[in-house]
């Protein structure tokens, strides 16, 4: 960090830090009535909109690794990965509180810059910070995000709606925050068995980007409604497509057939799976953190969605005790199954 | 425990502890439209009605103590301190989530014992649990609770609304909680110099259930409604009475002149106090923990709450600028500092 100045934790009573960490966070948000300072925010909730309310705690050694995680991406990243829950109800994020407890390893101005990192997502997505805890832990960090958003009862989409026949639609590409984990993990290891040696970060920008800096797909959600396509289910992709579709299958009491081929990859993520003998495919059914929206649409909107290039029909729903099905570039059919992130 | 049955956290994959964990939570509350199980929670809010919005994060070893705390009433606790937050806004607390990280000291069956107490939370305040998240970390325990609820705009009360000669009412009575916290401390101290001694609390039930198991004072909201007063300015007492009358008047631009002899004191804190040679108004003012309300009224409504036991007069605010004053059973004043807890 530029910053070298470091300041202790418990120069500052819990108020005096918290204060100090929020001074620039403004509310803008017309439905914030009362953000931080008071013992609860009070939110006015659009008129004949429902509330939508998720949680996700992200913990030091388990989630992120500060050896590579600059402390400002770490902030915007824990925003984002509750807004994307918001976006994948088909609402739209608009308020969230912070929970963050850390250890005296942490300074100030550590602190300073987590909260930055929560500032400019503020400022991407037009939300607002109203509260939120800052306590000690004997190790490490943990920080617990809560976000709200709101949207129209008719609007909202569950992961329950899918209909055999239905078309399934994934958003932007896939593997690619997999794949930056994986070039941070190596640099990592060269840098502990060398430690004089610089990472070889360089032409990873774009894998990279994806594991440290997600996007929520907020444009998404505000491109679904002027095209008036409303997703019949909805989720986002934390822990990989595969687990995903599972889920999607699961709730909506449905099966799926999805075709390699069709699967969205970029160019950066195929060379990257290829230098690091990786196949791109499992990258992107098992790798998890892109953040993007997978949504089944009834057959009838495939008109209105056609050709954007922010949508990839990758399959169609089939009836309830099919297999879930993937359908090989080579013409082979395997069963997904979940390979998503266990505790 | 009686519990003496040990699966392994890692037995069970996240999803499937969740599910296994949230099985007995089913939604009562009316404005619950979805609760766990999808990206977020959905809730429908009331008519008219604002939202409150409100977070806390308990930390082992900071917050709690496992070597007295039973997980059942760490479970209750922590959704109680939450409530309790809604409360002091005049709201009525309707959803919660959780977010919870453990080590693998815990087993499957402390989280159940820790889950029976949040629902145990849940029957007696008729709110749902909605949604959460549950992973590893590598020391101790973090659990993280967000708490909503609802009411007329025109119902809520801030800490800023104090105006110079309210009254300064506080609920319950106050230095339980402080009190509990010495006795099971002091056994603690015993255990651990002769861990064959049975710890020592008979004659203690009181103070140590102000402790280990407050309750959220949902039925003064209720209360409060019923007697058509609307407090003017509203706090819970978390920390302490003197940190929140400073808190008070800090926000509502006012001070405060209280008188000692009106502090609501138990028999049981007095002679417990007594026991440990400490001053009973002296836990009152900076013991905290006793989740009682502290709030302002008009003069007017003076007569409305007059005779009732659930509230003590201890007070009224004064102009701004003067100094926050106890004036003592002696006919002393000395001026209120707050004491109250830092990070």
């Amino acid at each position: 960090m530029e910053n070298t100045t470091r300041t202790e934790l418990s120069s500052m009573g819990e108020f005096g830090l918290i204060n100090h960490l929020v001074q620039y966070f403004i509310p803008k948000v017309d439905s914030t009535i009362k953000d931080a300072g008071d013992d609860a925010a009070i939110v006015s909730p659009p008129l004949g909109e429902h509330l939508v309310l998720t949680t996700d705690l992200l913990v030091e050694g388990v989630h992120f690794d500060l050896m590579y995680t600059p402390l400002k991406h770490l902030g915007y990243k824990a925003v984002i990965v509750n807004l994307s829950d918001v976006c994948a109800m088909n609402a739209k994020p608009t308020q969230f509180t912070v929970s963050l407890a850390v250890s005296s390893k942490y300074s100030v101005e550590a602190l300073e810059e987590l909260y930055s990192g929560m500032l400019a997502a503020c400022e991407t997505y037009g939300v607002d910070l109203v509260g939120g805890d800052t306590t000690t832990i004997a190790n490490g960090c943990a920080i617990s995000i809560t976000a709200i958003g709101f949207n129209k009862p008719e609007k909202l989409s569950l992961r329950s709606g899918a209909k055999p026949n239905d078309l399934l639609v994934v958003t932007g590409d896939l593997g690619g925050a997999y794949l930056g984990l994986q070039i941070l993990e190596r640099e990592k290891e060269v840098f502990l068995a060398a430690p004089g040696v610089q990472p070889l970060l360089e032409g990873y920008d774009y894998v990279i980007a994806r594991q440290l800096k997600p996007e929520a797909r907020l444009d998404v959600v505000q491109l679904l409604e002027q095209l008036e396509v409303k997703p019949t289910a909805m989720i986002d992709i934390s822990d990989g497509l595969s687990s995903e579709i599972i889920h999607l299958a699961e709730n909506s009491n449905c099966s799926f057939r999805v075709f390699e081929d069709k699967i969205p990859v970029s160019p950066e993520v195929q060379s990257c799976a290829k230098e690091l003998n990786m196949d791109p495919t499992t990258c992107a059914l098992n790798g998890g953190e892109d953040y993007e929206l997978l949504f089944t649409i009834s057959m009838d909107d495939y008109e209105k969605i056609k050709g954007n290039p922010n949508f990839s029909v990758i399959g169609h729903a089939t009836p309830v005790g099919e297999k879930n099905i993937l359908e090989t570039k080579g013409g082979g059919v395997v069963e997904l199954k979940a390979q998503g992130w266990k505790i």
